[in-house]
């Protein structure tokens, strides 16, 4: 009987399981920003919490307001400023000092002016910790605990008891780790969450330890939060889910510190799609891409494309084995990349082969047959430009100008005569940055100059004044992002340079790629197939129009 | 019985558990060069194998040479180059194709022509796979696995038979899938590693699967090959070493197509540390963190910051609370850093205490007391710094000359009176860099002018040949790395870009960072401060020498 109850839910070809419900317990504001390399303005915050609620998050933790005035700016603004439809805003504090008591205490106090429907307070769960960290006895601790906890509630709060290192804590003395949450739970605590705050347990640890605590405090709801040192936290959380727990605490990208929280983007979807628990709606796991990427970009951290289920590369084939099982339609994906939001990529590579160039051309509607020269064309011009340090993938604007460019189709908009750009910096740390740029179309000469607010921006504002007369539709597009990666990064300053760049119209986006020794001109030849792929998206519209 | 087993092993904190040997089958040089973005050279896989044998694993798969020159090449020059001291090379392939036999098919034969100890080929064990993708019988495939693996042993292979897609072919069709696998035991594999080719598979399915497979082909050894889709690879290939499994494939740092492969650098440490099976020796693991650069380094991948056990953050400190504890010696590292080679590291950060900082500082020697106004002062530039982008974590160098900066003891070893880079492109497609640069020492004045690779390589060395006459001991230092990260890329080319140099001499490494709009200035700041740091350092030097 155990052992069946341990087998079940986990399986994801199996029946629905009869689990409960599971709310989900979102911690990217707090201890997401723990992260290294992690930082969210109080306005950024707001918009994560929006799209937090979006996505159907129970609970958003916005901070610890006793801890810093910015988190304290974020629920005076919340208050004001946020539409929350589904969530419960969270305030987070540690119990209170051990002094003070909850009635008196100044972090207590910042906690509740937070006005929040629930709080969240964490104490210590291990013995060594409360003596040595905490500098108190066994005894103080669990009155800490206890009076926290029931202040909270007599002013009308949910409260949810975070168990610090409740598994290390375990591990030293289960009697005492078991005390520290029965004391949480007689003042009324709402849920108690177990943490791995270390992150360094691995499952069965996890299902052990959970099953004790469940036929300790028979009936108590519980919560489970930890961390990615082992990489097993999303497998963690999902165990204890599996083992009756019913809130899951993590982060959204699993951002948090050293090696990160439990990824919520995960455990979402292998909620949802495996073990069949209806922690979201389909609408909401359908945002789950667009929320991952959207909070990345706030958070100014570049995407991890490996991510499961939300990541660039989640659902991207490159080996010709792989690709030509894509096109006969074997599946090749573990799910529908539609239900997360996410979709299927074709990469182009020297590892691909004809299939990918096929079926890449096909995505992007060139008009080519599988079997022509022109294949070979492509692939041999793909290689000679990989050896230079170009890549594809994510640049399909470059991409189709490279076919047109092998079929010996790609026109000739301008011809370049030559440019200068000059940066230059006085004494007093004033810089101007300037470009003079010459180009030919047909045969009138355009010679033109902009500054910038640095070399780049001001090559892009020189080439720009330069086609305006002649290509007045280019005012449409215009760049959107901007990325340097250093290809040989042990050749010092001397190493060549991959640049990107990500443009837009109304219609659509494109990516354009350049590399060079020099910064300047791998940004140029980017910021030309910028505007050559808009201005052949633009003839072939054209042509398409008269026909 | 069964109850107890399945819980067995997993425990971190349990006593040491009767698990059997585990060999480590590396496969980075193979599936791992399926991951975006991630290409090796010849030279680099040479690299890597030798690296991967020093880390102690059991077998290294090379690669394809069925499937391409570049493969075939490495076991060439693999024969010759490589001295293993313990590791197996193992050649790649397909089963054989269906109208062919095993003794006539070019791509077994280039298999055998490899000339490795081991072998592994992968075989279908979906029926609809059979069907749809091989266009074969079900029957068929059975012959194909048999003559494959039979031809293989006649030759003196040890054979490793990859069952792909096995977990979604048992669900599809238990018995034929256990039929495939039986075929290749039957015509003598020496091992049968189940794959989870989508990677969809959370740890229950692994589990009832592979007990069942035990069950079905007592005594057979038994291996793991599973991908991260759902997050959970790690997890997955513990839980069948924890079912009996003995092999366990995967990839170093997790690459590989889409999510990427199990990471064996997660699972190796895990084993070892966590499940008490020394599938490394202790002085191997010590090597982990090194090897996991290593290989990032000559793949050309930034390293994950928050990679487990091995990332630069995995053992980093930001928060203050943490900090303080880890000041306080309670454990907040669920192990001891140097058992994996790692180290730990405090971050300075806006949410960083003054516990942070004086830590931090007593990291590098920095001589200031705990309670003095100068950690409020280098509190407040820190903040100020960071308001404006500046980052650091990674960026010691930097940091020392902003305490210098707050202390107000920052030396003044040049002035710069102005520089101008220019860089023009004529028609021809040249490009000329061109730094000039006036610099003030004391009352001399110096005035350069240097060509370079680019604008910053030609503003490096205006800089050098202005400083040389004055510091000669510069020449010991040297530039060797440069990362440029575009901060808020939403603004297109008019983003603020942040510029980190990597710089070292004969004694140490330091890190140097700048912030601006234009990507000169920024790389401009960076390459002073590694300038100024080498001096002060040199001057501290000097100081302690007169002493």
């Amino acid at each position: 009987m155990s052992h069946t109850k341990t087998h079940a839910g986990l399986n994801g070809s199996g029946p629905a399981q009869k689990l409960g419900t599971v709310k989900l317990f979102d911690t990217t504001l707090r201890d997401g920003t723990q992260g290294e390399g992690i930082s969210l303005t109080v306005d950024d915050k707001l918009k994560v919490a929006q799209a937090l609620d979006d996505l159907g998050m129970h609970y958003i933790e916005g901070g610890w307001p006793g801890s810093n005035p910015k988190d304290e700016l974020f629920f005076s603004r919340a208050r004001k400023e946020l539409k929350l439809k589904h969530a419960k805003l969270v305030a987070f504090s540690s119990t209170r000092r051990k002094n003070k008591t909850a009635a008196t205490d100044d972090i207590i106090k910042r906690l509740l002016a937070a006005n929040t429907p629930a709080v969240c307070v964490f104490g210590k769960s291990w013995d060594s910790h409360v003596i040595h960290a905490l500098r108190a006895t066994l005894d103080e601790n669990l009155e800490i605990i206890s009076d926290t906890v029931g202040h909270l509630k007599s002013k009308g709060r949910e409260v949810i008891y975070d168990a610090e290192h409740f598994f290390d804590g375990y591990r030293a003395n289960r009697e005492y780790a078991l005390s520290t949450i029965r004391a949480a739970a007689d003042a009324g605590a709402d849920n108690i969450t177990l943490c791995d705050t270390n992150g360094g347990c691995l499952p069965d640890d996890i299902a052990t330890i959970v099953r004790d605590v469940r036929a300790a405090l028979p009936g108590m709801p519980l919560g489970i939060h930890v961390h990615n040192d082992s990489n097993c936290a999303v497998a963690n959380s999902l165990t204890a889910v599996k083992e009756g727990i019913t809130l899951v605490q993590g982060t959204l990208n699993g951002h948090g510190e050293r090696c990160g929280n439990a990824n919520l983007a995960s455990i979402i979807a292998n909620l949802k799609l495996k073990m069949n628990i209806n922690c979201v709606t389909d609408e909401q796991l359908q945002f789950l891409t667009e929320a991952s990427r959207y909070v990345d970009e706030l958070a100014n951290v570049v995407p991890a494309d490996n991510m499961p289920y939300v990541g660039n590369s989640a659902f991207a084939h490159k080996g010709g084995v792989h690709v030509s099982a894509v096109e006969r339609s074997a599946s090749y994906e573990h799910i529908s990349p539609a239900l997360v939001g996410n979709k299927r990529r074709i990469l182009i590579s020297e590892l691909s082969g004809k299939a990918s160039v096929t079926t890449k051309a096909a995505e992007l509607n060139l008009d080519f047959s599988k079997d022509s020269a022109a294949v070979d064309k492509i692939l041999n011009l793909v290689k000679q430009k990989e050896n230079k340090g170009f890549q594809y993938e994510g640049a399909e604007g470059s991409f189709v100008l490279l076919v047109e460019e092998a079929l010996g189709k790609r026109p000739a908009f301008f011809e370049l005569q030559g440019f200068r750009v000059t940066v230059e910096k006085d004494k007093k740390d004033k810089m101007v940055s300037e470009a003079t740029l010459k180009i030919k179309v047909g045969d009138a000469v355009k010679h033109t100059v902009a500054e910038g607010d640095g070399p780049v921006d001001a090559l892009d504002k020189a080439l720009r004044n330069a086609l305006d007369k002649f290509y007045p539709k280019l005012k449409e597009m215009s760049l959107m992002d901007f990325k340097v990666r250093v290809i040989n990064a042990q050749a010092g300053t001397a190493a060549k340079v991959r640049v990107f760049i990500n443009s837009k119209d109304s219609k659509s986006e494109w990516g354009t790629v350049g590399v060079s020794e020099n910064v300047i001109e791998a940004s140029w030849q980017a910021l030309v197939d910028a505007v050559e792929y808009k201005l052949l998206n633009l003839e072939r519209g054209r042509k398409k129009h008269v026909h």
